[in-house]
């Protein structure tokens, strides 16, 4: 299975913040956000391996700006590496009030999917190729991110956790 | 500002999973499933608060079993601890099959609000005052979820993380 | 088959009003609260019949006060009796507007249900065993609702009912 | 005030029926179908009475006939008669399978608005002045529904309806 | 194969403009006219044809009168001729502010479609027997119509357009 | 006034196409395809204006290529050429089966927008600078296809046509 670029499988996604998306504040909801998210990041996981793909997880997400009804919403979707049959794919939101000229960075989040055959068993996926010095950093960062997954999943002790510790003292 | 008790907000949510909520597979999509965690948290989050209430953060998440097509998902949402202005709240999402009589946990996740004042500003909100184990133990372990979430964040040093260390060396 | 209690099945939903839920006064639509009701109850339904279990027919229902914008609204739902194939399930419907710190009981209601099979014929479900003072009354009383059900769908003579003589001397 | 015809503010009311409007055997649901008579009713009583307006109250409500995924479902919506401040209208429903040439009529419902004027509230209406025999037929027994009514929603004693009783030895 | 009439296809549908299905001057969005237009011609193509129908072009749309939220939309579909496998049906979008008892034709536009068995194959339909003065008119201008979307789709060469250069001319 | 690139306002959107998109065959409906051009093109429109921007006019689009659910919808939006106070916009729709590696270009269509200021009044647009040969080419053909658009609304008679000449003996 031939290893793939981050670039075939880059998706765009706009959304328009209409009046049910927003809570009594008229400001996007985080939830909303979250699914709009979810559906870029898993059109990228399908594009990648050809699969129908679920969601495994979604890591701590904040929400740092508020986002009004009204604004333009455009989620950037890359993926970012591959882990046998799963896949990390990134996901960053920016929000861009027209009429106001403003454009922000909302926040980013780190979704990871399983891909599956016909018969809903995981599935092998390509390797992921970075390009880019930032595709490569996201590439080198994702095993922490993942032992961290796991670790916060209960699934590894946190004293194996050889990346993690580089995550408590270089960043 | 009287402390609040957590089943003084206690909220439970029922969604009926419908076609469009769901992926190729006919399972409920994790995005989808969010954005309920993230209203049910948010109605918890009011009631504590008496203020309108708009997400922070939403902690690492995982999809641990596919919830299909017709099944009944329940939330069941509840604050853990207060910090200040902002607060965590705690959902527990379970899935029911009703023909096949089978119900599942299928994940928990822990959501942050702010409660925000007629001008939009943060406001305090009310101690929560925890009374049974499980509520006592969730207020105790969100100190080092807090801290796990700012260093995360890139709000604190790992270095200054003196709870966060427990959850590396106990659980 | 074992009768079954009231409590087995009891399901609570909960849903913020939404501005597409909202008539031109940005008051809830009575329409809308029906569509939620139903939802609710064949909840209730399908978890008393273990049976996908199809809307009969839902009883007169009164609007008594206005549901705002942003407004939480609360259905409980519980089984009241079983008839052979058919359940009748009460929703008591609350709505709360949290800064207002106002909650009250905006209406009631009485949907009934046939379960289905496989085949989509009816089904004979479990009988109701209540245990609460409010669920034997609501238990003896569905005797005449019921006879007002079917003497309203022109199933049966006024004449013949007995029950619901009673509605009209007692209550 | 000059009395209305209910020709002149008739109104059709034309839907699909979309996979998220069905149960888990592909039938359209009860809440969803009163759902769309509200919304076409509430058309009929803004007409009639020039006058947003709210929906006071929905009559006993039977499902006749399962209506399927992709039929073509109309609600033919007429006002039957007013009474001061509020209306009552009656909604056919009619379901159609066109590649099976199949079309019945599935159900009908009284419901009862009232018209509020910008304060929000209730405000004098038109009269309804029948033409048909069946619009004649739908005025005069209006009397014995709304009696019904009352005494239902305990505004009036059984003791007191004189139009009732023949509802209950007449039809 | 019988020919039919307009009037035994004909279908009414009527919307109200909800805050979702507008832009940021609650005006109703063009793209959801459309889509309600489409919803409404697509019934009358099913009901002509007895067919699942599919969408193959809609001509040339003008939104000349602004719709705003709360106003009820009245789509009267009709079809005015059919080609084979073919049908060309008009649909005309009527607004009403009821409050401000405005009523205006906002658009009109003629979609076609294709009547499709059970193969997913193009299948015959039956012909159309225009019977009002409007009615013959649509039906004969219908050819120039149908030489104009053959041109723009790139199907045929307007040196061989005969009916066109009546539109050219004569209107 | 100074004029601007399509490349400044150019607008991608993804859509997954959900079953409450589709049609009795599974196949997207055109009226849902139409909505969400109108909204990606829309959103061009407000970033090249700087304004909120609404629909003027939809030209002739045929559905070429049908769309099954599950499929990932792309539009690629783009401005052609303003006109005083309007803009007309491109819309490219690409469907893409991931599983089956086909991707094709379903069709394409010309939205036009009016811009307009706080009051609600048309407003002045910068001209738009094309670039690359295509954007040229669509620059100098967008006055025939505005020729007709004048005359299909009637706002404009066939024989002052200079450029739709070329449309008929041209292309």
């Amino acid at each position: 299975m031939q290893a793939k670029k981050p670039a075939d499988s880059y998706t765009v996604m706009t959304q328009m913040v209409l009046p049910n998306d927003t809570n009594g504040l008229y400001n996007l909801r985080g939830g909303k956000s979250l699914h709009w998210m979810d559906l870029a990041t898993a059109i990228v996981a399908q594009k990648h391996s050809e699969r129908v793909s679920v969601t495994a997880s979604v890591d701590n997400v904040s929400f740092r700006h508020p986002i009004k009804v009204g604004d333009v919403v455009t989620i950037k979707a890359k993926i970012t590496r591959a882990f046998s049959t799963s896949m990390e794919v990134k996901a960053e939101v920016w929000a861009e009030n027209i009429p106001n000229r403003r454009k922000v960075k909302s926040n980013e989040a780190y979704f990871t999917f399983v891909a599956l055959n016909d018969l809903g068993e995981p599935e092998r996926v390509p390797e992921v190729e970075p390009e880019t010095e930032e595709e490569k950093d996201d590439f080198a960062r994702a095993l922490r991110r993942r032992e961290l997954r796991l670790i916060l999943a209960g699934k590894k002790q946190p004293g194996d956790s050889h990346e993690l510790k580089k995550l408590f003292t270089e960043k």
